[in-house]
């Protein structure tokens, strides 16, 4: 075979080349379906002065100006993707982008900001964005990119809150417990682009919205904070929150005074649906996890395994994860269910570590295959795969981890011990000496995780 | 439709009770499978004196004695069976099973003894069968039945130990977190009838053993501590786990005494694979989690569900398990992954429940439903049912739970916080005000846990 990995690090070959090789190069195949700019590319198909959008289509000359709008990660190679096909036409663009994620444009106009802090540069370019969605008339045409991280990228705070506000309650939702809804619910009323709010600063102009999604099982309303979708939370709702962690004589004046007096009926809520504003708005999935992982699914039946795609809402503690894999496998050689091996079981994601005191170095998805290994020890012909499609998994350089029922063992070799690393949530120096570390640099998207479980034939 | 549940209790159909039958005639053919008088009697067949098990054919007549021997939970039901098959054969008998599990035999003698903690009736229980097997001679065929607690139930201490010995040392072991593989290392070397000893009694005579597996992925050498099967654990290894959690103070001065004596290679080894006196013994697994696994395969798709078997190698922390199933069933109903619905996946192992301080009434299966639950709620058309299949799901009388995305909702009803249950590991009065409580009495077997996802068509 000629197969060369084009992302992941030759190490992660070494152990076991030949029967590597399929595995990286189904998760390869995953990764390229999921590029933001092929992905736009993909979904944006301009023919005759004609624009088609999934079911939409637009005649160009209808409209007076076409704008570019949008947040997040990704912002960078979907903008050039749109510049690739709509160049000539776009009048204005911002995109918002994570610090160091620019690339150059021609048209759109890349500003980069903090995350997963946001800064005082997100803040001035949450009052472009705004201001030109604002400027927006009804014969002009809106493309907005939102991709992961555009919460964070796009800050406006809402009228009498600064971004020292947002921070401090940011850390107070952070630290009582609440859950990442009851977050988001507070994160939208305090903001002026957030839920819907974009959409509503847009009208009456025409929008599309094309979303790469990191947020398992694309809920539009929450990923990037849902800037052109209907909020279905409400001021009581946000209230209930402040009440439910105790958080009224905590949280900042300003927040609480703009929290009551929305309660009050005295404030707009976010545009809920129904909403006439979104009848001129229409949101489009280019990439998510899925997608990835039908790319995958796809790649494995070309290479001659039986397959299948399990889920895509894959959650949970990431050693437990590691060990559902591992059922999986183990069944598939025992019985041949759901599958006669050569076989490729497909999941998608994400799963979360629950930290303990002082943890190694790791991410979830070292943590989930290095579980994998140990549960697989002994076995021959199993190979589990675990992925953050965003090449960063954790605080790392890794992107996951390849291992197998030998993984153990030579750590053993090496004078590791796999269940020691594994208890102290440090999987990356044993699966970086083992030569299990998946490494793939940044890969420019983010569609969570995946998760494969390949079984060879006897 | 005029099915009715034998074995469940009919509030559990209350909920939605058109809805409900499908799940649980599934659940019913699965425990029907692996009732352990069905699962023996499928597995010997008589005819023209001739006895075939398995592969194996024993002409009856060539055989001076036929004995019945046996230890576990499951010994009445499978001892009838036996009875019901060569009862005329039968020249004598003995099995163990756990109090209160007698029942009325002819020519097998049943003895109840202590379960999960052994007793003296054990003790006295376990001499008896050694010395019957000891007494067997070349011309001699002997059955030998094994199912769940057998371990328990068939204590024979080596020489030089007594019960109070190996009491202490259980104690010991299970407090300072040994694996259950090197628990039993240990309890086989201190046992005259683990490990293979049983088989090396036997020996010269021939021998089927029977066994209705309750251990995950059945390894012979671990179900009631394999008696009839080669130990590949060596003194070396007892030793070993003395060393590794600093026991030799701990342990019983006679314990200690004995490991010591062995590792110095003058006490014969537990018999090893490829010891001649294997060639003397068969062994079939008459019932397993596979088993009721599949004859729900078979039953769902008989119903008219697409049906896959994911895996019966299933462990982990109950409440994520609860969360996989969740996110199998939603990416059925999401995108026809990896079956169209109407559809029903079928999963088995086992999990566990990690308790924290003062936990409330449940047992995992109840605790993974009602994680199921919160991660199905608002879902329409999603059932996921998690079953013990012996009936009795940790220290209750309810066998799991049946869950859907209205059970949260329904509890929210009645005054009762899904979440808040589950954190305090207090399932069953949720799902028992809510109707979502499993309930069957002892059904007399245990292959683990059997879990389904059940989603109907749109």
């Amino acid at each position: 075979m000629t197969f060369q990995p084009h992302l992941f690090h030759p190490r992660v070959l070494a152990p076991n080349p030949e029967a590597r090789r399929p595995i990286l190069q189904i998760l390869e195949a995953a990764l390229a379906a999921v590029d933001p700019h092929q992905a736009v590319a993909a979904h944006l198909k301009r023919q005759d002065g004609l624009l088609q959008v999934g079911e939409g289509r637009y005649a160009l000359d209808d409209y007076r100006r076409l704008l570019v709008l949008g947040a997040g990660k990704a912002g960078a190679p979907m903008a050039q993707a749109v510049e690739s096909i709509l160049g000539d036409r776009i009048a204005q663009g911002l995109v918002v982008v994570k610090e160091g994620y620019a690339a150059p444009t021609e048209r759109v106009t890349l500003v980069e900001a903090g995350h997963p802090v946001p800064d005082e540069r997100g803040v001035a370019a949450g009052r472009r964005v705004l201001a030109l969605a604002q400027d927006a008339g009804p014969d002009d045409l809106a493309l907005v990119l939102i991709s992961g991280g555009g919460s964070a990228l796009l800050v406006a705070p809402a009228p009498g809150l600064t971004l020292a506000d947002l921070q401090a309650m940011n850390r107070l939702l952070l630290a009582c417990g609440a859950t990442i809804q009851e977050i988001n619910t507070l994160r939208k009323h305090c903001s002026a682009v957030k839920g819907g709010q974009l959409a509503r600063a847009l009208y009456p102009a025409t929008a599309i919205t094309l979303v790469l999604s990191d947020v398992v099982g694309s809920p539009l309303d929450v990923i990037a904070s849902g800037p052109t979708v209907p909020d279905p939370s409400t001021w009581a709702d946000a209230w209930a929150v402040v009440e439910r962690y105790g958080l009224a004589d905590k949280l900042p004046p300003a927040v609480v005074t703009r929290l009551l007096t929305g309660l009050r009926g005295e404030i707009p809520d976010t545009p809920k649906p129904g909403d006439p504003i979104f009848e001129k708005v229409r949101t489009l999935i280019v990439g998510e996890n899925r997608v990835a992982a039908l790319a995958a699914l796809a790649e494995a039946r070309k290479l001659g395994y039986s397959s299948l795609l399990l889920t895509t809402f894959l959650e949970g503690e990431a050693r437990e994860v590691g060990g559902f894999l591992a059922a999986l496998g183990k069944e598939v050689q025992a019985s041949g269910h759901p599958l006669t091996p050569p076989a490729c079981l497909v999941l998608g994601g994400e799963s979360t570590v629950t930290l303990g005191q002082s943890p190694g170095k790791g991410g979830r998805n070292q943590e989930a295959a290095l579980a994998a290994a140990l549960a697989l020890e002994g076995t021959a012909g199993i190979h589990v795969a675990c992925l953050a499609t965003d090449g960063t998994d954790g605080p790392t350089d890794g992107a996951g981890g390849l291992v197998d029922g030998s993984t153990l063992a030579r750590g053993r070799a090496l004078g590791l011990d796999g269940e020691a690393h594994l208890r102290r949530h440090d999987a990356y120096p044993f699966l970086e000496a083992v030569g299990d570390l998946l490494v793939t640099g940044p890969t420019r998207t983010n569609v969570n995780d995946l998760l494969l479980v390949l079984v060879e034939e006897k």
